[in-house]
């Protein structure tokens, strides 16, 4: 088996909900895909058992045997060491401490397999084939359930010392305001995550409009208030315009700290288009000093979901080269 | 004349009010130091006539010619591009647009000259010789008229795309809080810079005291509250508390942003020691994520007023290396 039989890259993003998987091309094109649930509740072992059995018979199904493979990467929660591929823990896996899951899963794969955060690896993905091809410099917001940042200087990872660097969601944006689950208060993650818009449209409803408590209860999510929002629903269009402010103001800081070519916006609610941005871009035209911001690209990311997949497999080619 | 004859480095910080020069060794030590009134309302090109003049009469008294220099750095107010040498403009020197600073310091010292940010300067020093000697990542703040901030990643400067990184002075603490200079408002220089902390006084007094005016227009400097806080007086001491808390609230941040290893504090209010060490601690301890606030040292700067000076010198040598 020479090296040139060696051409795909393997992209895995453990969620707390769900594990994406990929086959990723040395160019960045994500050829297959797939995605199943990460049944955290089984427990760790079992967890990784699913996962390592299903990425086989993924790949399996697709013709690709271990030995096409030149890496594998996943993304996951931090804190981790990206170095030693060692999970510290992550919030949202219980039971999840010093796992050595670039080890364990080198072993099982059968291919050199690296570590790096999830929100990390989405912005690295947009780095190579997305929203940030041309920039050097960027920092990326993934709004979901939690906020991941990803800040790449001069087409490197800002990892920080622990590797818990750009823990963007958790810059303070109303001092003293909202608990975090970060045991902070008044952090973004706070006030523009899927969770806190919902929160957010509920307190809203009830003191501005005043609606009953039973409607109240009625479950809605992030997503339904942002295609509310874009359908041209007042109220939810304030909820997201007032999203947009609470991100604005940290990006303004951000722009501020790090002078950087873009900043990127993905996950679900990014898809709120001018609705989110107009505001954003306003707070920073407002806050942040003239020569920060007056070429700044403020925009949505690319590759949507599986930008963490693209992302893992791209870090694992760079760590290949790097440690090659 | 040989190579070896080049033994010193020459470090220039022109600041708005003095300008401070110093002939620094290969090593970072300060051999020799002046300083001369900067005269800004002279007009440019009389004032780097006096620099020039005032630099080689001091090399000259201390025995030193212009080919014994490795090279001299020169810090300056900022946006400036260090790659080029050209300062673009700088608030408090009216009148500055665009100015070749390496190019004209060049010629007139008969050395390479390198341009550096003041405060990237000032960390650069407390990195070679100071308070950061052993770490790789960290960022200072320097507490003057201004709020300086320099930022070192991975032993290199933080620059930016124009420049304008590490303006941490404009990251916001209050939103839509007290005017800054900048246009915006609630910045961490209108709470925690040496004018801000005579108004805090000023207005602390007037209202919770109820203060004549005659006494609120006695002048009073932010050195003279800090020398009486550190004396026990117990108004002065809640002033710089405050300054501490507002510097605390604005390292979380830094800390979740960068999980740098150490934070360091320099300018005349650093000097006020735990009374304003202390806010920045229970701050920081309260505000940000324990993987990010557990090891972190955060310390006063170690080199002085003359940092700025040291580091230009570091930085040019730094680069020259770079260039060789």
């Amino acid at each position: 088996m020479t090296k040139t039989h060696k051409k795909y890259l393997l992209g895995i993003d453990i969620g707390a909900t769900n594990v994406k998987a990929g086959i990723v091309s040395a160019k960045g094109e994500l050829l297959h895909q797939t995605s199943f649930p990460t049944n955290v509740r089984d427990g760790k072992d079992a967890v990784i058992h699913t996962i390592t059995e299903q990425v086989r018979h993924f790949c399996a199904h697709h013709g690709i045997h271990a030995d096409e493979l030149i890496a594998a990467g996943i993304g996951a929660p931090g804190p981790l060491d990206y170095k030693t591929g060692i999970l510290y823990f992550a919030p949202n896996l219980p039971g999840w401490h010093n796992v050595q899951l670039a080890r364990i899963f080198t072993q099982k794969l059968k291919t050199d397999t690296f570590l790096e955060n999830d929100a990390n690896c989405a912005a690295w993905g947009e780095h190579w084939t997305g929203a940030a091809v041309d920039a050097q410099s960027f920092v990326m917001y993934t709004l979901g359930t939690g906020i991941g940042g990803g800040i790449i200087i001069e087409n490197r990872i800002l990892h920080g010392r622990d590797g818990a660097a750009a823990e963007l969601g958790h810059v303070i944006v109303v001092p003293d305001g909202e608990a975090c689950g970060c045991g902070s208060r008044g952090c973004l993650e706070a006030y523009a995550s899927a969770p806190a818009i919902v929160r957010r449209y509920k307190s809203a409803l009830r003191w501005e409009v005043g609606i009953s408590a039973t409607i109240l209860e009625q479950s809605i999510s992030a997503e339904e208030i942002v295609t509310k929002a874009t359908e041209g629903d007042i109220f939810c269009k304030k909820i997201i315009e007032g999203t947009g402010k609470y991100l604005g103001r940290s990006i303004a800081g951000i722009l501020n700290i790090f002078n950087p070519e873009m900043v990127i916006i993905g996950g679900g609610v990014s898809n709120a288009g001018p609705i989110l941005f107009e505001p954003i871009k306003n707070e920073v035209n407002k806050l942040a000093l003239e020569i920060a911001r007056r070429k700044i690209n403020i925009t949505q990311a690319k590759l949507g979901t599986f930008a963490g997949v693209i992302g893992a497999a791209g870090c694992a080619l760079t760590r290949l080269e790097i440690s090659a």
